[in-house]
């Protein structure tokens, strides 16, 4: 094999060679955005066979370095049993991360086919939310009971030391005889006592712990305030049932973020790859785009009513987008930094007044300097007052306008439980662009006869 | 003080009567959020008074919680000496990221009134380009000498207990004579040998490192590829100088998702808060907005070029900004894939065609889709099939052609080094207003004779 042969022909030749072993291997030599970029490059039949051809072990590092949605879309389309014995292979955060990702029926099935024990722990964690304590814990983590000695603990480390490997050990938990969560230790804590002590004696008591249906921003919270390694996860009565480490709350953060840009940007049936099938890919974006043809006909439905004003002043046309657009601009802006604040915690739902406040003051200043600009330009080109005086007063009055309902969009979004990343920008620009016809169009019929013949 | 008085009132309130103690007990029952956001809504007179009344080490709690770039605000507007106060009582990462946060005269007058110490090793770590291993890495590590006894480190420990009370200590690093890093080992491996072993003895030696100047995205794959809590960061002579937690790696991502965020939305110089000073906020917002006129003024001078068709044929008008609008959001949904798949390595900057022959396909179907539905709308409202043609046809070129420029334009961009983030958006909505009115006018004065009076 050549150094200049791309991956994706080396893999699609060791496929068709069906070469198991040297498949394998070769994925080894790739790193994780270069396995899933190539698998993704891959007809269907050949991914088909690909996964035919790795053991569990083996495909389940390839769904591993897949983005989500893609390993839940390879993972469907797999015979059940193939499917339930690579899945099996997966460590039980990514197992649910995956399986939450296909069709209840798909999960149901796989989950089904697989190691009882595994299965029944896949579904307690299936039933949380996503984004709450429960949805992002891990179930690896070492707990003892505080009457066990610290010989005992030792004894167990040493005896399970391949097992423990891949735990997160910075904290030990103590637990009394019905599991309810009693007392924290630090690694550090067994190093030094008698080995006779009961945990008990030497544990921190009453610890710091979260609900299992705490919601994201109260994790985010208590990662802000206590610079902690991870936090116990306790059920309505008291039991432990998982860990939750700081960074699958940055994680789940990320992909909030890459929701709300996604969203923004009107990819809003969830991730969108190239590699999707393409009736699938066109018709999800035709979704949105429909909605947004419709909102379309509402906003120019008012130039249609102001037909005569504009046959009148067809110059009045070149500057119709032109006023839109840089409102819709200027609101997205205030948008922007509503969300932003909104996200940080730094302004409530509530709290309109005081965001109005400051955007009037933004709107009117930003307002005037633009519309003078535009308004000017428009003067200078065709020698007529009154048309800048259209022009820039529009400008103004629809970039004020823009700028408040931006600003207060994603307040009043937020309390009528709608996404701003989803619902902001079309309501905004449909009512900028109205309102900016409008304003055009309404101030140019005032003062047609000054404007004649433009 | 009654349940009902907000906190702002309540905090003034404390400030104006000078009650120090009062004010830091206040504090410290408020969540991390609510005192970013009360500290906020104060006067700037009232937020010197109060970080005159609490002691450094207060005054460095609230700064804890304060987005970086308000943190360095208010720091930078401190006299020197009580903010080299407030800044040596952070940990060595918090302190790097607001000084960071400065400009290089205010961080550097509060570098050389702080401790020696301290300040040389925040020199060093502001070297450091953010988004490298040297500027996400902690300082804070436990590190031996290879021939070191168990006992040695055990005596370390029990000494310095609480020294090391907030360290990450999931790893202990083994170093040799020069300080170079030569050895890992497991909390747990501390617990079973013989205490008179050596280090050298017992720990994995060559341990998975990374250079000081390793990139986020390198990190991102380290840790996509190897489970660990933690990475040691050696510097180009091997030495150990820090160690990279995942939890650094996840919120680096998140600083770079939420730049994107702001970016896309027209807020470019760095974020905005409410609570700046109005001028500020309003001539950075207006820095974008008038780059966008200008960019308007081009789109819109192809209006100017057709105003006969379209004083003859005024419906079009109605047409103009929808067939514009539309094409823009069809465009915009191809550069949101395109800079995702980028983002997970998924495509690579030189894979045009590839991307090119993704995007052709689903332009040509949406195209025809959306070009059919206006089309006909347009046909329906004026019951003449021309006009239909000359709309219908010019959405559907449009969106073929927005689709695909949307496409390729975040890898072109990122191939001669600029921002997606900050020029898809502008750049696209310019090409595609300027075509959008192009395809209607021009088809348009082709087909005059037919449209005649609408």
């Amino acid at each position: 094999m050549s150094e200049l042969t791309p991956p994706q022909e080396t893999l699609s030749g060791l496929i068709a060679a069906g070469m198991s072993v040297d498949l394998a291997k070769f994925i080894d030599t790739l790193s994780p955005s270069e396995t899933a970029r190539v698998i993704f490059r891959l007809t269907e039949a050949e991914q088909r066979s690909l996964f035919r051809l790795l053991s569990p072990e083996d495909a389940a590092d390839v769904i591993e370095e897949m983005p989500e949605s893609q390993a839940a879309d390879l993972v469907e389309d797999m015979p059940t049993g193939q499917a339930a014995a690579i899945m099996g292979e997966l460590s039980s955060d990514q197992l649910v991360d995956v399986l939450g990702e296909m069709n209840k029926n798909a999960s149901r099935a796989i989950l089904a086919k697989m190691d009882k024990d595994d299965a029944k722990e896949a579904r307690m964690l299936l039933e949380y939310a996503k984004d709450c304590a429960g949805g992002l814990m891990i179930s690896e983590f070492l707990a003892y009971q505080d009457d066990s000695t610290i010989q005992e603990v030792l004894d167990d480390l040493q005896a399970n030391r391949s097992k423990y490997h891949d735990y997160h050990v910075q904290y030990f938990y103590v637990v009394d005889g019905a599991k309810k969560l009693v007392g924290v230790l630090r690694m550090n804590d067994l190093l030094f006592p008698e080995r006779e002590t009961r945990l008990a004696e030497v544990m921190i008591s009453a610890p710091l712990h979260v609900s299992d249906k705490a919601t994201l921003r109260e994790l985010e919270e208590f990662f802000e305030e206590h610079q902690l390694f991870g936090v116990p996860v306790v059920n309505e009565t008291q039991r432990l049932v998982g860990v939750v480490l700081p960074n699958a709350i940055e994680e789940a953060i990320n992909k909030r973020k890459t929701k709300t840009f996604l969203r923004l940007s009107g990819i809003i049936g969830g991730e969108e790859f190239r590699t999707m099938p393409l009736f699938s890919r066109s018709r999800r974006r035709l979704a949105w785009l429909s909605m947004n043809i419709v909102l379309n006909i509402i906003a120019a439905s008012v130039i249609a009513m102001y037909q005569d004003t504009l046959a009148a002043a067809i110059t009045l046309a070149v500057f119709l987008p032109m006023v839109s657009d840089m409102s819709g601009c200027s609101g997205n802006q205030a948008v922007a930094v509503s969300m932003r604040e909104l996200s940080l915690g730094l302004v409530r739902p509530g709290e309109l007044i005081w965001v109005l406040a400051k955007e009037v003051r933004i709107g009117i200043i930003n307002g005037l300097v633009l519309g003078v600009l535009l308004g000017g330009i428009a003067f200078l080109w065709k020698g007529n007052p009154w048309l800048g005086l259209v022009v820039g007063g529009a400008l103004a009055a629809n970039t004020l306008l823009s700028v408040m309902l931006g600003g207060l969009l994603p307040l009043l979004l937020k309390r009528v439980k709608l996404d701003p990343a989803l619902v902001s920008s079309p309501l905004l620009t449909t009512v900028t662009d109205m309102c900016g016809f409008f304003f055009v169009l309404s101030f140019a019929t005032a003062l047609l006869p000054k404007l004649g013949g433009i």
